[in-house]
């Protein structure tokens, strides 16, 4: 057993965890909860705002609450997946967002560690979610995956020969800093221009579709999302996110040659009206060596990442 | 000591390699020859056209007489570095281009193992280009490198923790195949349009150049080269294709976080009018987290595949 911990801007979300249960499952979500590998599971909001010790302390909370009535001998330990640049060898932030203010220097697994009393690790998010993924979902028995994972930002992951590319300063899988067509001189979140997540992300395509139509979406992605099967302009502010995501992906898989494309986050679940332009875009840029990659939506969803981050406890 | 052997698109050279002076030695040309790295050297044009069969029969050639007088006992292998996707695995030919037709499918270690009575091990010019850059050149040291070789093409590799990201498809490193602002429409080699080959090789340069000025270059690339020291124009179409090859390799930094950006090829060769906007298109369009990747220029020129190729023996 392990317990696996996902700290995001909005709420820290946990579960225990039997590994083998979840290796022996089969893939998907149905599959985690058939196979009995979610032994406990809970939820608390993240602190933010309230500094580093108040969302260690959330959390080693949330471990307390899952471990209650466990024998501690029967847990192997602690993972951790949280937003930012994250060194996995040590466990700490390297550097973070305005997502978690604060949150860079943070010494994660020591810090959790020495709350709960058992072993930590941590690794940035996005490598939890492809663990997850890996492990029981989209992109089990996958050797070599490339992860996006699209909502307010676009991060990923990266994987080959099963093992996850972390890169020489553990900032690999921030593909959403990737040049696309439509992006030229657009200004990105990261202060570069023409990053294919400045047209791409949720909001992007929010904006996309305020710029083009003149109408306000107060309702955001969601909004948007579901009046993509009456109003044009929605389905073609959502689908031109997807193709430049596309495109873009494209020239990883034609770097990279991944055997599997993951597309998750909250963008990915609006499904085919973001999906099918996405696929076209990709399949159009692909060199004829790598046109057999499969695609793939993500299975685990939000949960991917605890999942994954248990499986760094193992 | 190893054989190593390039077959491109207009000769096959090779070189017996002293493995171990390879490595010991200082980095760069002049040190592989100052640690008497290379014993002996030749070339021969190779037989395009003639089929598989003549150009292994030329390579054979090539073998032999590189190993004139040295007893075979002494001799590990033969590595062959070659164009095209090759499975390093089998040693066989995947897909090639037009620079070498009918070369698709061919089973290079086997038919030149037959033909020398040693063991061969092939594999694609970006990979054996980048072992040799590693082993004694801009890459010594270094465990995670992106590859970038300019010229009538794009190419590359990858590689982390010391070891090449082959792919799935063996197919890795096509890094000429992604994304480019500039390259907007603009068709590509590989009959997609967009990609950052399609605007930043050689002959791209050379279309720029005359498309912008209504001047014609005989001389091509080298011609061009000279000029832009004179000739505005001449310098503007260098600097864009550099600049614009930046843009896109940023956004592989980005996603995979090498220690080490290494450029090649024919057009690095131009120099400072061609790798300062590279450089200025790459700093400009990266992540914070990934600002200290190094730049580099490739340190062995053409001999980097062959004593590449003679590392894949060792």
């Amino acid at each position: 057993m392990a317990v696996g911990i996902d700290i995001g801007g909005t709420k820290t979300a946990g579960a225990l965890v039997d590994l083998a249960a979840l290796r022996a499952g089969a893939a998907g979500a149905d599959g985690v909860r058939a196979a009995g590998a979610v032994l406990r599971q809970a939820r608390t909001p993240t602190p933010v705002g309230e500094g580093p010790d108040a969302l260690l302390d959330a959390a080693a909370e949330l471990v307390a609450r899952l471990l209650e009535g466990t024998p501690r001998d029967r847990v192997r330990g602690v993972g951790v997946g949280t937003g930012g640049v994250v060194d996995s060898t040590t466990g700490t932030v390297l550097s973070a967002t305005s997502v978690l203010p604060g949150w860079a220097g943070t010494e994660v697994a020591a810090g959790l560690g020495a709350r709960c009393g058992l072993p930590v690790r941590a690794d940035g998010d996005g490598n939890t979610t492809l663990l997850g993924e890996h492990a029981a979902g989209a992109a089990r028995g996958a050797s070599s995956v490339l992860l996006a994972a699209v909502g307010t930002g676009i991060g990923g992951a990266l994987m080959t020969g099963g093992t996850l590319v972390r890169g020489a300063r553990h900032a690999a899988g921030h593909l959403g800093h990737v040049a696309a067509p439509d992006a030229a001189g657009v200004p990105c979140s990261c202060g570069a221009r023409g990053h294919v997540e400045a047209v791409s992300c949720g909001p992007a395509i929010v904006r996309r579709y305020t710029e083009a139509t003149g109408t306000a979406v107060p309702g955001g992605l969601r909004e948007l999302a579901a009046r993509t099967g009456t109003d044009p302009g929605a389905a073609r502010a959502v689908a031109d996110g997807g193709r430049s995501l596309g495109v873009a992906l494209a020239g990883l898989v034609n770097t990279f040659d991944p055997e599997l494309v993951v597309i998750g986050g909250g963008v990915a679940d609006i499904g085919a009206p973001f999906t099918d332009p996405l696929e076209e875009g990709l399949r159009g840029g692909l060199l004829p060596a790598v046109r057999t990659v499969r695609l793939a939506r993500a299975a685990l969803g939000s949960d991917a990442s605890v999942l994954g981050a248990a499986t760094l406890a193992g």
